[in-house]
This record gives structure tokens, sequence and C-alpha cells, in this order.
């Protein structure tokens, strides 16, 4: 059978046509050299399938949709406190206050914004690296989150170095806040370099899922970031990504997005997909016209949507033993608990409620983790506290953990859980 | 077994204790009569389990608390687009501008400064409701919302009334902008009224689940508002909701919230969890000092963050049939594809997946839904459609669907897929 | 002779004829039933003589106009300090933040703006007084000023007041931060009365001269407030008179002024003189179209402007013999200084400057102040201790002052100019 | 006699000590090094003469006080409309906006603001002139106002050079605005050496006193710019010169002026007086602390306030015969009009009301403008207006004037005013 998911995008691409309203950035004339013509939407799975519509090859300028990355990369390096102590992460309001910074502190207001996008350039890698160093870092880093090597699209740096008087002025005026200590005319500079990348839909999307992904590139495999780091720049993505309209945005699409004024847009949906979107004509605010129409569409029609995610953790317990296929296809089960999908804190609360049915005794549970998709940090937490209170009451507690989520599981005093295979 | 999770939120009071720090709101003398070592900690699940910790009894106004509820009322009443028209979705920077609005519409910048909930409230209902008819609407809504009816301090409204001269104002000033018909101080008193519900922490969690539980009372199991209306209004909460600190909130505790100046915050998790907190004594900008404190430990130690999302969908497929308790405790399977947990686009994208595999030929493919928990429209847009290719080219489609997630399922030219049960 | 001013008052009303450009204030329809065809300019001179054109007698609402008057007012009852306390003074900038206050300290940011002149209403005469008494304290200051008793348009009253929500907000917007503490409702509607008594462009040209004047009504000679009262209040205008666009009136006009939404303008230049103008249609930000444009002729065409004021004090001394009238038509004069004109910094500095001339030795210089027209606090000072300075070093100083400038002038130890006259 | 004006001036500085507080500008090394005991009160009058107190020769940067004669430099090049639309005239508000522009047009807010400045600095002279070219220009003009060649501070200018990273983002912002087409950093460089001239408090009164004058340096008589420069100067700096707190600078001191983070202030008040003073330490407005005192005090004390002019015009007539030495001193004068003083509009006013009173006839009427100071252009086309009119009567009218204040009178039809001396 052939996906019907390309034909959904495809569909979408030709419902979102917007008419050739909007207009492509011409503040350089290699910009406004695209052919107009171009739209792409790509789709990335956590596990890295993707799925196009459009000319999903068309490269273009990164721009503005590198600030996540590169934010991310100083987060990598230098840690949280110390990158907020140079970048705030409140929403700027209006675009007019772009250049405008925390009053109290003098920060800019976020990494988004050109100020503090600037800003957060100088922050990767150590202080004193030479230019050349801190490009390769740049490079490097986008490049894992990408999957593949970026090439630069030098005809446009060299254009936009001959008109940056405004992040001139940006680099600067975050220099004479002491927001980094290297020359601005190179932070300009490289700024400019980061922005020069060539990127297509794709890859836009790819990038996008590996911060959903926990900073896992779902097509290498390569854990490229931390997941507090995804989870903070998916943080600021949502509230900051858009320009001003934050409000708007999470209600009508409801996923952390970035734009670029090359027409990309970009957005993730934790824990499920990574968008990359294309169309070359901006609105007023400087977003694609159509690249936002096909969020929108993407997000109505799918339920990708923030505020709509379904119940977690209902069917964690494989205890249901009404399935169809278990009764017509197969044979019996006892009292070992199945568990299954992902545990986190809403599936292990369901795991300690069936704990709770455990009568006062000398009963033997077995939990199976062999269905587990994974578990996270308050999952173990909570699950070794219920077998160390089952224990504690005189219980026998099993685990079968092929996949080894709970490495040497403690329940207090040295004692470990029976391994049923060994008997 | 006793649960741990109440031992755990106690250990989060005490590990929150803010040692005095902070004061409690005395601009009218009834509220700072609070009894400042009353602190409480609840949580609700989406099937209605409570969990509590401290006073959970321990009745407080609820203020501001009311405002994300009387705006669901609202948009259940007149639609998205007639609310938007009165009142804007944008966070408002600092709290210095909770008068301001939207510069080009006049509008209040959202529902969750006093502005927009005064003109929300006036929303509700017939704009020729009486003011008794206006307060039954949303008394009646409230307790729907919280499970319970609830009761108004009426020395906190009387006191209130004598001091609401900024309530006054801006009443008056939203009246003078068109924001309603009504006379201003008929509104400002029905907004005052509104205000003083009594409700506990455990009432907060319970209401803030039905936000997460797309309308659905865990409690009393009726459906309270649609739930487009939750995701909306959980947008809202999410970029507005917190007042100034939209970022940092979004970054640290990463939950849509309200609070209210009488100390108690409320949070949401969509689809997973609803927290409600209490502790009186507030910080410069009115919110809850320990509150804040209780939600930020409760986020990083349990995981609970709109950006820290498990994958979801990997597991939607129960093909692999290596989990030990299958293998030891029972028989075998065949080609049955027995799904399980919520089915939305990222899991239906698993199988479509698996359709893909599907060899042209005239096979027989069977879905059971028994293990399924829910089904989205786009979940169940997409199986649609990927059972419809597989009909097209020649298999042969069959589906168990004891719990009717896919009614009257059309494949295209009148086919529907076969039973496996009537055979 | 007929005097040619009305002529060039005439001249500029047919010049500045807008063409209809403009709309009148139209929020209550009292307002919008004015004659459109009325326009008016009045000139009113220190000594009460008034030049008019056009319609000179027709009446309007004096609306925002009486609020430099009522802010005179409440300075004569509080004095400076206990009026700043309460209302700040400095330019709003943009019209939006009309609302919006000295953030430091919650001030309205000046009296000229609404939620300013509310709180300005509110300040006049003692705190307990009766609604009734406050406004027969305001309407008899108006009375002052204007040189008549003004009645009130009682109907446009009962427009205003059935529409004033937005006052209203201010009202009690300002009572929320302590700016009063009478009913804020009272305060509204108080407010509202001072601001329907009817004026003509007379009346305004008056009290415009009223302020130039020091505070003496220029029809009734009466000492209405201080001169400390009028430098504040027209300083005030200066900067705050003209809403937004402080910047550009001062450099097109120059003269501190205010303007109403009924049309008219008055703009005064201390010293010199007053003017009043009315024309009904209104620009965007709510002043008279053609009422600017008056003020901008007169101002260039007259030389009316505050920065360019003619060299003061250079004819102080009538000690040069060679005026031709001096010389053909009278006898001599020998070393007795007639002064003449004004005595104030400038031209004492130049009186001081000719007795450095004097010789040691022992003199008789006599001053004469027959031919002064006023003496101000420092030119008095400056003259005085010159004068100690010739009695200290020997000379003998006396002095002739009909008009009793110097009012027991001591020269220390006791010492007094002698007087010619008495010899 | 020895002029009290100097110890006056002393009383000032000795009544005006701060204490130390405040603190010097530490920005760059070089500013701190100042003595921090100077402090020097300069004021300077129309025809020249200078009075001064404290260390009136200590040199320092004229910083910011270049602003409005650069600013006045542009002018005269350009005309007003051509710097107006490079440039608005509007108050920035609060210090925090300094960067901010006007909306609408994306000019800087005024010429007082860095950005304006520096927009300013490149206005002057030709576009196309080097920059040695510009800077002597500057140099130059700025040698006109002060009467003297002024020396740069080389080592000020250096270290200035090296910090100016605001600076530098302030031109290339105003560039990046299309403010001037030069190298941002050319114009940077330009405005820094236009900051590090030398100049004492003398100085500085004696460049305000050129504003104040008409654009005549008292000392050298130099028309350096015309009339309408100054007037449109001086009202820049009335509203925009001292930062924020514009209003109450006009109420507590009434003059415009212009401060300089290395301590001086330039204030003057037209027609009458310029002031110096220097005060190295600043208040955290960055205006010296002392030097707002000594215009507080020099104001207040002296009456130098722009809204404490004296009566203009009312003894223009000299037909009052009744002066003590008109009588004892002195003959007997018929019906010639002898004026004197400045014809103004207000004079010439009261000339015009004598004309007023003269009967139908064929009287003789001659006008002495022997003791006339100074005409305006109002003054003299009113007079001749009033002449025309008595012509037209049937009157014969003569005028005496030796300073030539009405070159070739036209009467109407080729008439002229007869000569008396002629006869």
């Amino acid at each position: 059978m052939r996906s019907p998911i390309p034909d959904y995008l495809q569909e979408i691409l030709v419902k979102c046509d917007a008419g050739g309203r909007g207009a492509v950035a011409d503040y350089i004339p290699e910009l406004s050299q695209v052919d107009l013509e171009r739209r792409a939407l790509a789709l990335c799975t956590m596990d890295g399938r993707l799925y196009t519509a459009g000319d999903a090859d068309t490269r273009f300028t990164i721009q503005s949709l590198s600030k996540p990355f590169v934010y991310a990369l100083a987060l990598r390096d230098h840690g949280l406190d110390a990158v907020l102590e140079k970048v705030a992460v409140e929403p700027s309001g209006d675009a007019f206050n772009e250049i405008s910074v925390d009053e109290a502190t003098g920060r800019p207001l976020n990494p988004m914004i050109n100020i503090g996008a600037i800003t957060t350039h100088a922050l990767v890698g150590d202080p004193d690296l030479s230019n050349e160093e801190r490009d390769a870092r740049i490079s490097d880093g986008l490049a894992e989150f990408a999957g593949r090597e970026l090439d630069r699209d030098e005809p446009v740096y060299s254009s936009e170095i001959r008109h940056a008087y405004r992040n001139r002025a940006l680099a600067n005026l975050a220099r004479s806040r002491g927001a980094f200590a290297n020359d601005p005319l190179d932070v300009m500079r490289g700024y400019t370099r980061q922005c020069s990348y060539r990127v297509d839909a794709r890859d836009l999307a790819v990038m996008a899922t590996t911060l959903a992904n926990e900073g896992v590139n779902p097509l290498t495999g390569e854990k490229v970031v931390s997941g507090w780091v995804c989870r903070h720049v998916l943080s600021v993505m949502a509230t900051c990504g858009m320009y001003d309209g934050a409000g708007e945005w999470m209600s009508r699409v409801g996923m952390p997005a970035k734009s670029g004024v090359s027409g990309g847009i970009l957005g993730t949906l934790p824990g499920q997909v990574g968008v990359g979107a294309f169309s070359p004509r901006l609105d007023h605010k400087g977003n694609s016209v159509e690249g936002v129409r096909f969020f929108e569409q993407l997000s109505r029609g799918m339920g990708l949507h923030l505020m709509e995610l379904p119940p977690v953790g209902v069917d964690v317990l494989r205890t249901r033993r009404d399935a169809w296929i278990d009764v017509h296809y197969s044979g019996r089960r006892d009292d070992a608990l199945g568990l299954q999908g992902p545990i986190t804190f809403a599936s292990a609360e369901r795991v300690l409620r069936r704990f709770e049915e455990v009568d006062d005794g000398e009963q033997e549970i077995v939990l199976d983790f062999s269905n587990v998709t994974s578990v996270n940090h308050a999952g173990r937490r909570m699950l070794l506290e219920g077998m160390r209170r089952l224990v504690d009451t005189g219980h026998r507690v099993g685990v079968v953990d092929p996949h080894d989520f709970l490495p040497e599981p403690d329940l207090g005093d040295g004692r470990r859980p029976f391994s049923p295979d060994d008997r």
C-alpha cells in the first residue's frame, strides 16, 4: 500500500495556496531572486521516517531558523544558568521593541530576536575561540541537528554583510551592555555566517524532530543535546518563537515553532513529530504567508497541538484480558503485570494504583517491562518506591527487564527484585 | 500497599517551605485574616483519583482562578470568533500594563488580566440576561467544573465591593470601548461575585483536570465544555496565565496555569493531570510564594512538563511477540494487528507504516481495537484512509471494535470492513 | 484712525481656512450640532484691550480649556508641593498613554490629561467640601479668570454624563491609587460640570491674559492667583498643553497653550498677550484644525514666540541725551539716572554696570523711578545691593519713587536713600 | 563700585554645595580623573558682559553640550524642513527609550538624544564632505559660537573611541534606517570628535548667549546663525534638553538648557542672558548634581524664568511728562511721539492705540526712534500700517530714525514719511 500521508501533505500545499499574497524579503537582492513558485512541506517522525510534499529539496538560507539550534549549542556548552544570565526568555510583545531588553538587567529579552541571537552566537564554545573555531563549532552542531553537513550560500552572506547595519548596531549594543567581550564586528560576521547555511524543508523537519526527540537525531541516532536543553529550547520557542502573536499562535497552531525570513518555518510537537515548511512570500510580520497556513492546517487537521494530547498512561497495564486477539487467538495468563508504553508519572500512577489493591500477605508480583517503550526519571522513581513498599509489607517482587530500564534496582537495604527467568 | 504519592506531595510541602517569605494580600481586611500556616497540594488524574497533602479542605476565595473557567463558559456560549472579537489573547508583558489593550483594536490584551476578565464576565450567556441570571449561569458552570456546588464568601464580596475602585475603572473603561453594552457597575459587581466563590486545593485540582481532560469532569464524568474550548483556554493560560514571566514559567514549570490573590494556583498538563496548590503568602507579582515552588518541584521531580512528553505511538502495534509474559505465560498469535493505547496522528502513522509493508495480493488483515484507549479525529481519518487503500488494492480488511471507536466505517463505495466475530 | 489689528486678525481667519477639513467631535449629539461655519480669533493685551475677528461672541463649552484654570485654583488652595504630590507635570508622549501614570509614584502624568484633570478637580478647596460647595468654588474661580459669570450648558452636561464611561473609569482609577478620598462618581460629575461652562473666544483671550499677567485679570484688575501659580501653570501648558507634539508646538508656535474638544484653543505669551481661538472641526489629535493654523500664523506673523523675545533691559537708563526730541524739543538734564521700563535681572544689571563707573569719592547719585513700569524681586534686590555698596563707599544716593516700587528701602545699618523732593 | 553680581554667583556656588553627592562619569578612565573640587558658574549678557564665579577657566570636554550647536549648524546648512525630515523634535520620555524613534517615520525622536545627535552630525555640510572637511566645518562653527578656537582633548577622544560600542550601535541603527548614507563608523568617529572639544563655563555662557541673542555672538558681534535657527534650537532645548523631566525642569528652572556628562550645563533665556555651569558629579540621570542646583537657584533668585517675563511694551511711549527728572531737571515737550525700548507686537500695539486717538483732520505726527533699541518684523509691519492709515486719513507723518530701523519706509503709493530734521 502507498502511504496516504504524502498525499495529505500535498493536499495541504494545494489547499493553502495564498494566491501570491505576501512579498518576498528583498533587503538584499540575493533573497529576492528566489523562485516564487516553490513550496514544500516535510514531516519527520521520532524514528526518522520522512514524509514530504512539494519542493522538499529546494534549498534556501537558514536565517533565523538557526536561532533555536545555536541557542541549544550555547546551552550545551555553558549550562542553563550561565546562558540565562546573558539572555532572558520573555516574549518581546510587539515587533517594534525588537531592540529592547529586560529593564532590570539589560539582557536581551529572548534568544529568538536578533539582539538575543547575536549574543547567543558569541556564547557558543569557549569565549577565547577564534572566529574560525566558533564557526566550525556551529557548523558541526548544525550538521548534528540536520544529520548532514550543511554548506553556506556565500553570495547571500556577502550581500548580507554589506547591508547589515542593523545587526552591526545590535552587536555593538549587546557589547556595550557587556553581553560578551568579543569584537562586535566579528560577532556580527559570525552570526551572519550562521544565518547563511543552506537547508531544505526536509532538513528543517529533521532538525525539529531532534528537538522533539530529547536531542536524539532521528536519522543518525546521535544524541546531539541533552533532554533538558530540548525542553528549555522548546519552551522558549513556544513563547517567543513566532515574534509577536505568541498567544494566537499557541491557540491556533499549538506547536513550538520558529520562522525565517527566507520563507521557512519549523515546528515541533514533543514526542510526536517535527515539521518543516517552505514558501517564500512573507506577511508583514516576516513569517511565510503560506507556511503559517500549512501549520494551521496540519495542527487542525492532524490534531497536532500541545493542548490536544491524548490521555497518557491509561493503557499501561495489560491486565485486561478481553481483547479479541487475546481471547480468540491465544491461551491464558496469570497474575504477572505486563506493562506497556512509556512509563511516566501518569502511567506509573496507574501501576501504583494496582499495587494498592495488593492485599497484605506474601504474594509474588511480577512486573514485565518487555513491552515498555521508555521510562522517565519520575516513572522509575515511582515504580521503585512502590516495589519497595511491597517488599516492606512482605511481598516478593520480580522484574523482567530485557531493555534494562531499571539498572541495578535497589529496593532498600540492598534488596533487589528477583528475576523470574532465573528460576 | 499504601500509595507513595501522598507522601511525595507531603514531602514537597515540607521541602518548599519558604520560611514565611512573602506577604498575604491585605487590600481588604477579610483577605488578611487568613491562617498563614495553611498550605495544601492536590493532584487529580484523568479518571478522577485525587491525591492530597496538607490542608486540602481549607477553603479560600477563588479570585482570579475563576478567570479561565468563566472564559471557557463564554466560549461555550458564543464560540471562539465572537469572544476573540472582544478580548485578544496576547501576553501583557509587564504587570504595569495591566490596563493596556491591543493598540489596533482596543480589545483587552487577554482574558487573564482584570480588564479582560471583566469583559469576559459580561460575555457569559445572552447579553440580555439579568444580573441574577448571569450569576446563576456562572455559578452553575463553576459547579460543573468543580463537581460540586460552590458557595460564596459574602463578607469578602462586600468588602471587595467597597474597595473595588480599580475594577470599577476597568469595567467603565471596557464599557467606553464598546466591550459590552451592560451597565459597568453591574458587570463589576457580577465579576466580584464570580471571584468570591470558595474553593479548596482539591477543587482546583478537579477543575484543572476537567480542562486537561477535554472538558470531561473526572469526578462526575460530565462533559462541561468541548475539547476545542479546553485547547484554547489552556493555550491562553500557557502564554498569559502567570502574568509577566510567561517565558520563565514555561521553561521552569511547563504547565498552563493560573494563580489567584488568595494564594491558590492551579496547573494542568493536558491528558495527564490537574494540580491545585494553596499557600497564602504572595510574591511581588501576586503569585503564592510557596505555590510557585510546589509547581517547580512537581514539574522537575515528576517530569510534568509540556515539553517533556514521552514519544507517542511507538507501541501502538502489539506485533512484537517477545514480551516475557507472551512467551512464558501464554500461547501464540497470528497476523491480526492488535492496536493499543491512544490512536492519534503519531500512532496512526505507525499503523499506516505497517500497512505499507503489506504486499500486493489478496491478504486478510484484521485490526483489533479492543485495547485501544482513545481515537482522535486525525487517527480515525488516517486509519480509515489506510484501510480504504488496502481494500482498493484487493485486500480484505476486518475490524474488531468493541468500544465503537469507528462508528459506521466507510471504506469507499459503501464498502465496510468485515467483522471477524461474525464468521 | 481705525486700528489695523482687527483687520489683521480677520486676514488670518481668511488665510487659515481649512476648506472643511477635520471633523467635529460627535461622541455626544449635542457637540455635533455646532454651527460648522463659526470661527473666531480674539487677542487681549496686558492692560485689557481686546481685539477680535469673526464670531467672537459665539459660545461653546469650555471642556478641556478649563483644565489649566482649575489647576491654578488647586495650586492657589494648597500650594505647589501638595498638588505635585498628587499629579506630576511630565508630558505624556503619545495619546494612547492617556491613562498612564508616573511609574514610580502612580501619580497621573500631568494635569492636562483627563485623569490628571479629574484628580485636580477633586483638589480644589477643602477635601470636605460638599459637591455644591466645590462647584461654587470652581464657578467663582472661572468667573474671576474670565471677568464675568459663566453659565453652564445643561444639555451638554447631561449628555456627557450619560456617555462618560471613560471619565468614570479614570475617576475610579485615580481613586484606587489614593489620588483623593471623595466618591469617584461625585468627582466625575463635578469634573463634567466644570467642562460644561460656556465661553467665547473673547473669554478665552481674557483668561489667557490673566495667566500671562501674573494672575491679574486685565479687565477687572483683580488678582486671581499669585505669580508663581501662573508661572507654574504656564510651564505645564508649555510641555503638556497640546497633548503629544509638545516639541513641534513649541517650535512652530512657541506659546503655552491648551485646546478643547469643542474647538477652542487658548494661548498665552507671558507679559505680552493672551489669545483665544475657535473653529469646531478637529484634527485626529483632537485639536481644532483651523485653530492650530491661527496660532501658527499669529506666531509667525507677529513674532509671538517664547524664543523670539526682544533683548530686555537695554534701554533701562535714559542717560543717552541724543534722542531727537530731547535735543530739538526740550532743555537739558544732569547726573540723575532716569530709569525706565521694567526692572528685572537684565535691566538691573545694566544699572549696576553704570554704578561700577562711579568713581570713588562723595558723589550724589539720584535714581528716578518715575518712568519705571515694574520692578520684580530680583531687580529690587540687585538695585538695593548696588545702592548699599555706593553708600558704603561714601556716596549719597537719592531715590525718586512715586509708584512706591521700593517700599522702605534699607541700605544697611538703618540707612535710607534721601528724597530729592524733600530738599 | 564693585559689582555685586560676581558675589551673588559666588554665594550660589557655596549655597548649592551638594556635599559630594553624585558620582563622576567613569565609563572611560579619562573622565574620572577630573578634579572633583572644581565648580564654576558664568553668566553672559546680550552685549557680552561676563560674570563668573569659581573655576571658570577649568576646561572639560564639551560632550553632549555640543548637540544644540551642531544641530544649529545642520539647520544653517540645510534649512528646517530638510533637517526635520531626518530627526524629529519630540521629548523622549524616559531615559530608557534613548534608542527609540518616532514610530510612524523611524526618525530619531529628537537631536538631543545620542541617536539624533549622531544623525545630526552627519547632516552638517554637504553629504559628500570628507571626514576632515566635516570636522573642520564643525570646529569652525563651534568656534563661532564660543568666540574662540576650541581644541580637542585627544586622550578623551581616543578612550571614548575604544569604548564607544553604544554609539557605534546607534550610528549603525541610524544608518540602517536611512538617516544618512555615510559610513556609520566614520560618523561615530566624527561625532566622538565633536564631543571632545574642550570648553570652560565661560565658553558655555557665551555659546548660550549667542543662541539667546538671535545668533549674534556677544563677544565678536558675528552673526553665527539666523534668528529662526536660534528660535528652533531653543524650542527643542526647552522640551528635550534635560532628558526626561522636561516638565519639571520647565517649571522649576524655566530656561531652555542642555547638560553634558562631563558636568557642564548651559542654559539660556532668550533676549536676556546665557549661563554656563560646571560641577563634575552627576545624578542618576547624568546631569550635574550641583549644576542643576545652580540653575534652580539662579532662576528662583534672579527671576530668570521663561514664564516670568515682565510686561512688554508698556513704556514704549514717552508721552507721560510726569517723571521727576522731566519736571525738575528740564523743560517741556510737545506732540512728537518719542518711542523707546524694543518695538515688538506688544509695544507696536501701544503705539497704534495712540494713533487711534488721533482725531480726523490734518495733524502732524512725528515718531522719534532715537531711543528705540530694536524693531522686529511684526513691530515694523504694524507701525508702517498705522502710519499708512494716518496718511490715508489726511495726516502728515514724520519719522526720526537715526538707527535706520525703518529702511525706505513705504506708506503706499510711493509716499514716504517726512524727516523733521530736513525742515
